[in-house]
Parts: structure tokens; C-alpha cells; sequence
């Protein structure tokens, strides 16, 4: 069975089970299957708990690293930009998808909206507040850093 | 004690026990602290617990529900693409947070290339398979939820 049909089974058993959306996920390293996951926003109460990064959570507990580097991901819709960038941070090197950003608009998410947010940076409402405070905290860590490693 | 200064607390537990980077966040409701959390993707093995995923997972946990309508998140940093997102699909709407993008970058995270990567629209390889496979999977999902609700 290819690995688009396992990202497709996955997403069936959690649509099925009324968890969330339509979206499953597989990462493969070096052919071999490291982890899989499905939408569970409903099921859990978790906003964060996409396919994509259910599938990334799975992978890097099994192998016990937060870096997926060498690692292609399956998902069966074009990954939404918090799961784009989950798989940015993971190191992930190849997205293979299936149906498009619009495909997904046709179902009722919002990827493209929140796209477009992101690309013009007029996301959400933002302030800046005692910058001060947090460079002192940057500063405690790069000095916890120097001495560590 | 500011909602940023407990932001700030819990970013200083995180890095004094080396779970990560120096990212902490609250999540503020009619005034009151619903949620908080730091970054611990050392400790985690996990590239998605950032400070900001961290509380909303946190917040959304405490009231049982994806939607996090009315909050306001406190943060030590400005928001990375994957967490930006995140508050997004959380439906949060206001943010107010301290060091800068700029800022991050000069202690050695990448958000400023990945925000370029995302807006850019070349962030990873991507490549399309099986769309006719997964369009059957969404037309489940839209037959399943019509009989749902």
C-alpha cells in the first residue's frame, strides 16, 4: 500500500470517529515508516492537533530526537502554514500531498485565509510590551547556553 | 506581577532546567490567567512545544475547548510562523509580546527565515499524489458531517 493510501486510512479512522477534519498524515525515513497521525482538534481540544503535526509529535517520540532531518511527509492535503512551519522546525526535506489549499477551502477550513494573513503579516492584532524584561531573559540564556555546551 | 513579567517566569524555569529556548506565554481571559507554558522541545523531543503551542495546548486543556475566542496572548518573543498560525486557528485575538523577530534571530533561531520561506512560498519540496484519493476521503468527511449536525 503506498503511503498516501496509509495517510488516507489514517484520516478515514478519525473522521469516522467524528475526532476532526479529514487529515492524516506518514513520515518516512529511509523507506521505513517513523510515525503517523490524524486531525484530532475535536477529539483532543487542541487547535494544534493537525494530522500533519500529530504525524510529527508521533515520529520524534518514537525516535526520541526533535529533528526529523532526511524525513519526507505524506498528508492528505497540502499542509496549512502551522504545519508547514512545524515541518520547517522538524527539518522535514520532501511534502508529498494530495488534495489542494482550495480542495481544503471547499470543505469549510480556512488555510488560505490564514495564508494570506501570514503573507501580509496583518495575522492578529499585535503589541510590543517590555522588551526589556525579555532581553535580559535572552541574555540569561545565552550565558546558560555558553556554559553548557 | 504584568501577565509579561509571568510570561518571562516561565520562560526562566524552562531555560534554568535547559528545556529549550527562552519562549514563554500566557494566555489571558477577562483578566484572568487561563493558561501558560515554555518551550521545551529538548526536553520533549519535540519541534512543535514551542511557548506559544505550549499555553494554548495548556489554556484549551483547562476550558475543554479548541477555541480560545477573546483571549489574549502574552509571549517573550514575536510569534514564529508555526505559532502564529497556531493562535490563529485558536481564534486568539490580541497578542502582545516582547523581544522581536530581529531580536530572536540574534540568539540563533531561524523565524526570520522562515517567515521569508512562507511568504516566499518555498519552504520545503513539494510535490501533488493520489488528489482523486483524498477528494473521496473530504467527500466522506462532508457526507459524514451532513448527517452529523
Amino acid at each position: 500500500m503506498s503511503y498516501m493510501k496509509i495517510a488516507i486510512d489514517e484520516a478515514c479512522k478519525g473522521i469516522r470517529n467524528g475526532e476532526g477534519g479529514p487529515f492524516g498524515a506518514v513520515i518516512v525515513k529511509d523507506g521505513e515508516i517513523i510515525g503517523k497521525g490524524h486531525n484530532r482538534v475535536l477529539a483532543d481540544h487542541d487547535p494544534t492537533m493537525h494530522g500533519e503535526v500529530a504525524a510529527i509529535r508521533n515520529a520524534c517520540s518514537n525516535i526520541g530526537s526533535h529533528s526529523l532531518k532526511g524525513c519526507t511527509l505524506y498528508t492528505t492535503a497540502y499542509p496549512c502554514p502551522m504545519c508547514m512551519s512545524a515541518a520547517l522546525w522538524a527539518g522535514i526535506e520532501r511534502i508529498v500531498y494530495g488534495c489542494t489549499v482550495d480542495d481544503t477551502a471547499d470543505i469549510g477550513f480556512k488555510d488560505n485565509v490564514f495564508y494570506d494573513a501570514i503573507r501580509s503579516g496583518d495575522a492578529i492584532p499585535l503589541e510590543c510590551e517590555d522588551r526589556e524584561g525579555c532581553l535580559e531573559l535572552f541574555n540569561e540564556y545565552n550565558s546558560l547556553r555558553a556554559q553548557r555546551y
